[in-house]
């Protein structure tokens, strides 16, 4: 058993918007993402979801407005709001939810992706 | 619906191994605590426990060894483990498990502590 850096698991991809496992924690996912630009409005009907910002700074639309976080911020998006993730230049960020939720929820399309695993 | 500080969340209290909680994630806490000295040796039946370390270093002493723990690093305690945690000098630390765990687990004793809700 050993510590898991976010540091050194970020440097081992470059891809943006494809999450990577980091940990689990019961039935829960620990992810990390790289992101930069506009993702696709979705939601998850069954779920809340964590982000946590590490580097840069995240906006997550909302139908009513929007939450801007940076590095040490988080919020958590209840399970059915409709959201869109936006980074004006690349941000770092923590993902927590149970595992197998698709990362473009209700939505599908192009952004969604395959989970690598990198525990 | 705003974001939550790390920051501004650990600026609001002193009281070291006693976590607040900061956010909700469908039925997990996410928790923030100060930690200086050793804590008790413990384990959780029902639960992994994910600690993620912000500022300051944190080792998670288990019966066969010990992770070392600094900023940006993480660890998940499996269920049913033996540890306890310890810090030369003050940490942060975050803190995510299930909704009601009692951070002392099956030890209780002095240390014992409510979660205060400072959602």
């Amino acid at each position: 058993m050993s510590a898991v850096s976010l540091h050194d698991t970020f440097a081992q991809f470059t891809e943006q918007w494809s999450p990577k496992k980091i940990a689990t924690l019961n039935d829960y996912d620990i992810k990390i993402v790289k992101v930069e630009g506009e993702f696709v409005w979705h939601s998850h009907a069954d779920t809340d979801e964590l982000f946590l910002v590490l580097k840069g700074h995240l906006r997550i639309q909302l139908r009513d407005g929007e939450v801007a976080l940076g590095p040490g911020e988080l919020f958590v998006v209840p399970r059915g709001v409709e959201h869109c993730p936006i980074a004006d230049e690349e941000a770092e960020v923590m993902l927590i939810e149970p595992a197998g939720v698709v990362n473009t929820g209700d939505a599908g399309g192009p952004l969604t992706a395959v989970v690598d695993d990198l525990t």
